[in-house]
């Protein structure tokens, strides 16, 4: 095993730095979930976190970690819009102007979000434009730091302080399973996962037409995916894994198992009629790979990240649609 | 001012019966509602609370209560749903037999909750049957004991260790806005409030058409409503105020304010936009009167209570209808 680019003290460090600002937000169970799968399951709702997902942790944490001089000038970041919802109000708390690079048909609660905030929003076409090379432009040219959505040690140290938060509060979990996108929240959520837990077994969860850390954890090195995948689980849809998450993911992560958007429409509805919570499509994959009987035994108490809710009403509608009056594991 | 029937020493009790069994609720806040707001606002967020409302802390604590021989022949409680669901859940954790009492129109999801723990169900007609009768009936037949949705010192002094928690965490909370249907909540609520911080200020929220305790409190007794109400918020629709909540509320609320079904429905739209959670339309009231301008001033640090989730899929849609893109109160 090669030396990985993050340590638990770092998850730690983070941790104290967001002491007092993020929600420590709860872990739910139920029993209806309880007999949908036959063991004990806990929730971690980072939809119920400021800015609506676990991604205000990492920004604030990497924002509030620049030299006050950087600070002053700005930040900006990009993302298919959580990652820049959380990046605009840890500006906000901090009292310094933000930019956030986001699609042109990002959700619109998220866009409001972002509105309300005073972020300065420049918006990119998913599928044509290069949404790197955008932000490193702005940010040259008006001085701004960038806080990556993913690819940076203190993104991914604050990511996993939602699984420390979970992990302390219930030290009986066995199995840990969390979305995975740019792969930051698994990268921190492993890290100290293997830390107070070293048994522990990490398991990413990836939309199927989205597997790109499962396929690179294969090949044995990052693949990239022809095309942007095609998949309601928005906040999901790279087409490779970012660097830094990749190296501690191809490491410590135990598997990285799939689901597809009906398994993730039928998690969306469950978490509503069960969890009384909202899921966005990216932040029930891994409450998706539980129910859907993804999750390889041994079945144990398992904990698990739901890591957003920015879906628009009207979307969450469509979403639902085929599944209102679900009965499959409609039980309690 | 008589003798309260409850003290704040018997909220202080429920809270050490319920340590580490109900949940330590989250009180959600967000840019979105100071926005709307021009205030802080807490949201006590007890639709997450397990069974999915309030009403488990004061049928657990009742229930425990109980002298071991009665609490092993059983427990029998009548509700809209949320009482029952309660009471099934606090049976089954102390491991005794339960029967509630639902109407037959209850939603779904409450009645799958009930089934799924066990609990004997017996339905009667809302409009038609003498609940209380029926409920009395067959504790009698059966030598149950007989748990009251809000009627009892047990249940008040649970549902009141809610307030107990969100004035603990949020000291500075100067007005307290709480929903009123049987008047457990709103009694218990008051009575720990006064205790923690004697000037503040503690408001009722009820449906218009089940002003019931309003109108009471202007009569200065209680009246009775001429027909159940007509309102969305099945959980309120009640006819008079029930005996002991009423000694308390009666002195210790501030005042009543109502709420037109319009004003619960877009409280749900923005619980489920701002703040991730599902909100029932009774569960909505509080968040209602906040966002309608109901409460007067001051508009100093307010804390609520967001009492119930428990709302089936296809009704939250069809109430939502109206307010898919609602953006009066939709900023952040």
């Amino acid at each position: 095993m090669s030396a990985l680019p993050l340590t638990a003290q770092d998850v730690r460090a983070a941790a104290a730095s967001l002491h007092g600002v993020a929600m420590a937000t709860p872990a739910l169970t139920s029993v209806a979930l309880r007999e949908a799968t036959g063991y004990r399951v806990f929730c971690k709702t980072e939809s119920l976190q400021l800015s609506g997902s676990f991604k205000f942790r990492g920004a604030y944490h990497h924002a509030s970690s620049l030299p006050e001089d950087q600070l002053a000038r700005g930040v900006i970041g990009a993302s298919s819009g959580n990652h820049a919802h959380a990046l605009a109000l840890a500006a906000r708390l901090l009292g310094i102007p933000a930019t956030v690079v986001i699609p042109d048909d990002a959700p619109a609660v998220k866009v409001e979000g972002i509105n309300a905030l005073g972020a300065r929003i420049v918006t990119y076409q998913r599928r044509d434009q290069d949404r790197d090379a955008l932000v490193n432009e702005l940010a040259q040219e008006r001085g701004l730091s960038v806080i990556p959505s993913a690819n940076s040690l203190h993104v991914m140290a604050g990511a996993g302080t939602a699984a420390l938060e979970l992990l302390t509060g219930h030290p009986d979990i066995a199995t840990l399973v969390v979305p995975l996108g740019g792969g930051g929240l698994a990268a921190g959520s492993a890290v100290i996962a293997h830390d107070l837990h070293p048994g522990i077994r990490v398991i990413g969860v990836e939309p199927l037409t989205g597997a790109d850390t499962q396929l690179s954890l294969r090949a044995g090195r990052r693949v990239r995916l022809p095309a942007v995948p095609v998949t309601i689980a928005d906040g999901l849809g790279h087409t490779t894994p970012a660097e830094l998450p990749w190296q501690v993911n191809s490491q410590l992560l135990d598997e990285v198992v799939t689901v597809t958007d009906d398994e993730i429409r039928e998690a969306m509805v469950f978490a509503f009629r069960h969890l009384k919570i909202v899921a966005e499509p990216s932040g029930a994959v891994a409450l998706a790979a539980v129910l859907s009987g993804r999750i390889p035994p041994p079945h144990d108490t398992t904990g698990l990240v739901i890591s957003g809710g920015g879906v628009d009403l009207a979307r969450f509608q469509t979403l639902a649609a085929p599944f209102p009056e679900q009965r499959s594991h409609a039980h309690a």
